[in-house]
């Protein structure tokens, strides 16, 4: 039910079942790779173009995470997706191989919790059993679409961050065993007039800090509350400038660890990801495959993942637009510990 | 609540407190002229893009819904909205104008009535004391996109259809005056393989059928429940092929009226819009606009709106891609009449 000016609590506490995540070499070769399900050791998976890659990550991660549920497809009554491409391609094209009835949504990288958020909102008002939400990202689409082919070879500025090659998806359930939603606050437009789509980070932070701030302003809590709170993908850029600004609004941050997942995925030391990490495949693969991970095994209890998202079309940068940003957060806790 | 497989009853029955629509020259010349509030007589509307003038749309029907529900922008929790353009710049630029929280939401035409479902789920469940549900789209950026700029002048076959300059927005409320929202069925994808983008109608229409049958499948009512069933965006083409499939499928499509908004919006004889029309704007305009003002004047108790999209991409047709495509419905009843 709403909660303040643009929250939800979820009373009947949908459990995610089952999650999966499917990357691409890099991201199998950094920090994290011991918490994915499936690691490509070839970026193209075998198809003839990178979208059918893409398209192909978002169809693995969905199976498995359903088959992780042991559930089969039709016992899933709704697909909430979505995805960076014009038309958000990939994810319809998997919603044709899955047969499940379809939702697309679109908030650029802040699609992992936006589509986790509202299959939550699905299952808590019991007009789903079971609802999967899922997106996913390929970094030579992305890069292709909104910059350069990366057969191109262009040079980066260090402000510039490294769209992630992955899917995650999660199967949400009325019950069952496993972290339990409890709460989301969807982000409104914030645009702070950046307009370098080489900084996105930059851009974003602003949407991310009004977001949180608001999320704790509606569920009158504090930041103490939660043992983790990550921003999706502002990176090294975009972190700082959310630390400075969580320090001029006086807001007290430093109750709990706040990390980044644009900053968790990749090594900075071994890959050359210039701020780090980004694409709706980041947050998605951090919190499904590691953060999930670190719940299941009761390491963390309670976190807020705040996905952000650049929601500028190339047309838009090409016509002079600034970068209008979202950020949606979604609060996860432990629920029953799976063995 | 969920209700047989894919479809959602709203027991609380949301409200459309307040509708509002806004069309281009050609769309107000067109037989519904009178039913829509704000007709331009210049499709560029003053701006400088294409682009800014399909965002234009959006702004004024989304700024004058929240004004005809004598609601302030603040008052309204979430906007729920989505168009054709890549990344959805039109709604998610009206969304920083607006200052509204924002879910993007992305089902090509079939948005008009997928935004309006979510938005009828959020106030149903008390997620939400107001929803704004709306989409948009411009004649001029979706050939551009999707086709040819309208300056080339390039032929279409007759298959083609035209896409409507307009913008639709609806406010949900828990309670006032006017109609209410009753359920609604999310489609899943149905693909049968054509991969003609001058073709849409027939793409969809396969679409559009299962989406009704799956309709009244779950909600256990025959077609005769309804005053009025309209489809999207099938127009002449589409229509046909599915008045084909009902027969096929034995599907008593004629207990009731059927119709089509792409063949409702534009006179056929005076308007060379080949099959008909199409575009997000098209069943928002024609169901928030001319179905909406006949039901407040007691002309239609219940209608059934079954918003039809095809979810291609450019890039997904020059990749050899036939064209997925999906339908939602919503169902609309007479509330307390307003006078």
């Amino acid at each position: 039910m709403l909660k303040g000016h643009q929250s939800w609590t979820f009373e009947n506490k949908p459990v995610i079942v089952s999650s999966a995540t499917v990357v691409g070499p890099f991201e199998g070769d950094g920090p994290l790779g011991d918490d994915f399900d499936i690691i490509h050791g070839d970026s193209r998976l075998g198809q003839d173009s990178w979208e059918k890659a893409e398209r192909t990550l978002m169809e693995e991660a969905s199976s498995l995470a359903i088959e992780n549920a042991k559930l089969t497809k039709d016992q899933v009554q709704f697909y909430v997706g979505g995805d960076l491409m014009n038309q958000i391609i990939s994810s319809s094209f998997a919603a044709r191989t899955l047969a499940i009835p379809y939702l697309g949504v679109f908030g650029a990288c802040s699609t992992s919790m936006e589509s986790l958020a509202i299959a939550a909102m699905l299952v808590n008002s019991g007009s789903a059993k079971y609802a999967l939400a899922g997106t996913c990202s390929h970094n030579a689409t992305v890069e292709k679409q909104f910059r350069y082919p990366t057969e191109y070879g262009s040079q980066k500025p260090p402000t510039a961050q490294y769209t992630v090659t992955g899917s995650g998806a999660a199967v949400v359930a009325e019950k069952g065993i496993g972290p339990v939603i409890t709460s989301a606050t969807i982000g409104r437009v914030i645009d702070m007039g950046i307009s370098d789509p080489f900084n996105m980070g930059a851009a974003m932070a602003p949407a991310a800090v009004d977001t949180i701030q608001a999320h704790f302003r509606d569920l009158e809590i504090e930041p103490s509350y939660y043992d983790l709170i990550v921003t999706g993908d502002l990176s090294k850029v975009g972190y700082q400038i959310a630390l400075d600004l969580f320090e001029k609004h006086k807001f007290p941050i430093k109750q709990t660890k706040y990390n980044d997942c644009g900053m968790m995925i990749y090594d900075y030391d071994r890959q050359m990801v210039q701020a780090g990490g980004s694409g709706c495949g980041c947050s998605a693969v951090v919190t499904y495959g590691h953060l999930l991970n670190r719940m299941r095994k009761g390491e963390l209890r309670r976190i807020l993942v705040v996905a952000t998202g650049a929601l500028l079309s190339p047309l838009s940068y090409q016509q002079g637009e600034s970068i209008p940003c979202i950020a949606h957060a979604v609060s996860i806790e432990a629920g029953e510990v799976s063995v």
